[in-house]
């Protein structure tokens, strides 16, 4: 207990997560730590959500990004939950978005704590920061991720420590701490490499807002890490196959720039890709270390790491453990709006590599809604690193389901989250576009060309030769730009031809 | 001559505009300054219009923004343009654009310099830059704007200055050219206010690139300041009645932040407005100076502004060299990729305020393309702005044309510029949609009460509680999202009534 509690006035302070769940009052907005499943409540957020199965209660939550283990489920389950952001992986809650039940406010990621620290969203009554223990001056020390939860001790009314006790005490010296301040007088942030540091490796704390400190021994829910296939092999190819190409123009060196990846199978399968690639001293500047970040330090080709969080399996995660000294130079975690700040991201000339839903003949990019209606995850930090980005990159599969229903290449994107203006290079598992100097005309061509599926590439031949037949900068047949989704949604299939002959 | 060429080497360089149009040869790239008409090439580009109008060339040609006079028109008439960028406002240059006959891309301001720097753009053949005079190093002495010009004349191969004698030699000391270098070693960009002075007042070159030295006495042409109408009045009105309620709630001094306004009647009468308000200490950090600048600075209630260019009318231009000293403290161009950074925009904390096209019930924001398809100007610095900006406002006017027939408040916009994400509050004539805060299915009831026209508000309500019927996130009927847009084109009206009763 002494060794996670350093400081006295606290010792009084430990109580349930039943207790610390009781705290909470109808229509008050909470923060929590947790950013992709890393460093979330484990105790408290989950007590709510059984109080709230119980009682009409219900309230705002903020976090830094995904929550792990069932908590999002659990709390919309519990009708618990009457707005969330700014980003969420779970399918319960997901349903309770579309359905409307519950509100949802996608943010940027670096964006939660501007919104915050400017009053453009309201103040948290409570935060619940996870915590491997409390310094002498009853500072925190975070564990797996900082996210949002420097904004929100600083911020937030009451604060709820949660202390995690699977997290080693030695799991230190990996945090740096820093805050622009505050406005009109915001600092620079001078971070100059992805391995600046800038700031402390506690998170401040007013002791007096202290309501409660509860312990739990729940680690992490790990990453699930699912091994490259035929697709993602592809994709990763192409996309080492292009970097070596910028390497010969003279553009880039074996370094590249530092990486950015979007959490998942296919950005997992890139970075293994560069493990096979003659690459050498490797840096990321991105929100994720995942499993390919620990493969590439460990087979030397990554130099340096830094993120806002560790989200990894099992299995990866012992290993960071067994040899903590080894990797503990080797990365830093800081809070997303560092992580994915625009200033450090265009200082820096981050080559960021996201995943599309689906993107457009002209570049536009949808990675948030099915069909224009429906939310799957959230934007993230996608935005963040694209529009600053040396080389905003998206990457998707060309055809998905049964038959290749769906077409992720498409006349018209039904939702935009990253304009043509943000894209420079798209990848499918049919091919890359490079799209750097292109006007919308020639996008479309090598767009089409080179990453539509085969079975979809005459139809998208066909949309753009008539709509150019209209004129436009951007050619477009308007009655026909979103008839792939409704053909989707009425038939099951985006393809023309079979859709004929079921007819 | 000699207080204009301080450079002894340069004096056998001097050439006439028509001789230096003749370096270009068919398929160059040509760089030019001028940015919103200010400080734009007057002797060359014209000159290598003439020529191409009985020759068979055609080059690629990067300005910093718009070209003023003619020399859009002039050069798009001839066909001496394959390609432009990163902005127009030209309307021969515009049609050709939409015929694709010319082709264009649509950047944001900032990033011109990034993609030339980075190698993703090819390098310039030639820049053709404007200067008031050469200093003892063969530096160039800028005038009205300096835009893209410091990155061109670093990276083109070749130059071609344009000495403009009606610029007074006295036009100095409103310079600040600097530039964060090359990766991997860029450097910190240390504005931490609108008034942070960083760097020379002179654009170095390579004397030994100085391929001539050509006169001219054109000055730049005057921006056409439109007086304040009822609807731009209604516009400013409903904005400094937000701002004031600022004030009032804490988040906002009298100072405001400092502001960023688009060109054009309605952000020149939102700045107008600010005027009549109860603000003070106001600054600016923006692309364009224009009249309500310094109408704002004349009557006390800005101290500073900065920007890229002067984009004035012949009154203001007048009275801006005649009070010389008066304003030489209060303003400052930037290259634009500094006034657009954003880096500098999230430190400073802008207000951006920008004009839409038009806006869905979502927020999402057209800045650029009309039905989708045609090309306007482009986006402009509105995107540098909107993502990083403390705030950011979107205004345009509810309906337009006769018997409103145009609603620009809209089911789906017809193509997207600025996301939901980036969007803050939308202003119309009608009223002010405060977003912050809010999920989309509360977007859209307070951008339909508050800023749609009322002759159309009640089917945008039909339509999005028709939406809400079917689930999702964002609720949308795709079938119908872009119907507003296809019975403009087939019926000159989206009133759905007047449809009606016409068949």
């Amino acid at each position: 207990m002494l060794e996670r509690i350093r400081f006295e006035n606290y010792k009084d302070k430990i109580i349930t997560a039943t207790q610390a769940a009781l705290l909470f009052e109808d229509g008050m907005t909470i923060g929590s730590s947790g950013f992709t499943k890393a460093g979330d409540s484990k105790a408290v957020l989950p007590a709510f959500a059984a109080r709230a199965q119980n009682e009409n209660i219900a309230v705002t939550l903020i976090t830094g990004a995904s929550l792990g283990h069932t908590t999002d489920s659990d709390l919309a389950g519990a009708h618990a939950l009457n707005k969330r952001m700014p980003f969420q992986v779970d399918p319960v809650l997901r349903k309770e978005i579309n359905k409307g039940t519950i509100l949802f406010i996608d943010q940027h990621l670096s964006e939660t704590a501007e919104l915050l620290a400017n009053g453009h969203i309201p103040a948290m009554d409570y935060a619940v920061i996870e915590a491997s223990a409390i310094d002498e001056n009853g500072y925190i020390i975070p564990t797996t991720s900082i996210g949002n939860s420097v904004t929100f001790a600083q911020l937030s009314k009451k604060i709820i420590i949660e202390i995690n006790t699977s997290v080693p005490v030695s799991f230190t010296g990996i945090h740096d701490i820093f805050l622009p301040g505050e406005y009109p007088d915001r600092k620079i942030i001078p971070i100059v490499k992805p391995c600046t540091y800038i700031g402390v490796d506690y998170i401040t704390v007013d002791p007096e807002k202290v309501a409660g400190i509860v312990f739990t021994e729940l680690p992490d829910s790990p990453a699930e890490v699912t091994a490259p296939d035929e697709k993602t092999i592809a994709i990763a190819a192409h996309l080492v196959k292009f970097f070596e190409k910028e390497i010969t123009a003279g553009r880039l060196t074996q370094a590249l720039m530092p990486l950015q990846a979007g959490i998942g199978k296919v950005a997992n399968a890139v970075l293994s890709g560069l493990s096979k690639g003659d690459f050498k001293n490797l840096t990321m500047y991105s929100e994720v270390l995942q499993d390919s970040t620990f493969e590439l330090i460990d087979n030397g080709k990554m130099n340096f790491a830094s993120a806002s969080s560790i989200t990894v399996s099992n299995e990866c995660h012992k290993k960071i453990l067994n040899n903590f000294d080894f990797y503990k130079d080797k990365i830093v975690l800081r809070p997303q709006n560092i992580s994915n700040s625009p200033e450090v991201i265009r200082r820096l000339g981050v080559i960021a590599i996201n995943t599309a839903i689906e993107f457009d003949i002209y570049g536009n990019v949808n990675s948030t809604h099915i069909s224009g209606t429906k939310m799957m995850n959230g934007i993230g930090g996608s935005g963040d690193f694209a529009r600053n980005a040396y080389l905003s990159i998206f990457v998707t599969q060309a055809a998905s389901k049964d038959g290749n229903s769906i077409s992720h290449v498409l006349p018209m994107v039904s939702h935009t989250d990253h304009t043509e203006h943000d894209v420079d290079i798209l990848v499918t598992d049919q091919g890359l576009a490079d799209l750097r100097s292109l006007a919308p005309r020639e996008r479309a061509r090598v767009i089409i060309e080179n990453c539509a599926h085969p079975e979809y590439k005459e139809e998208l031949r066909s949309y753009f030769e008539r709509a150019c037949e209209r004129e436009g900068h951007t050619p477009h047949i308007l009655e026909e730009a979103l008839s792939w989704h409704q053909q989707y949604i009425n038939s099951g299939t985006m393809k023309k031809a079979s859709v004929l002959q079921t007819i």
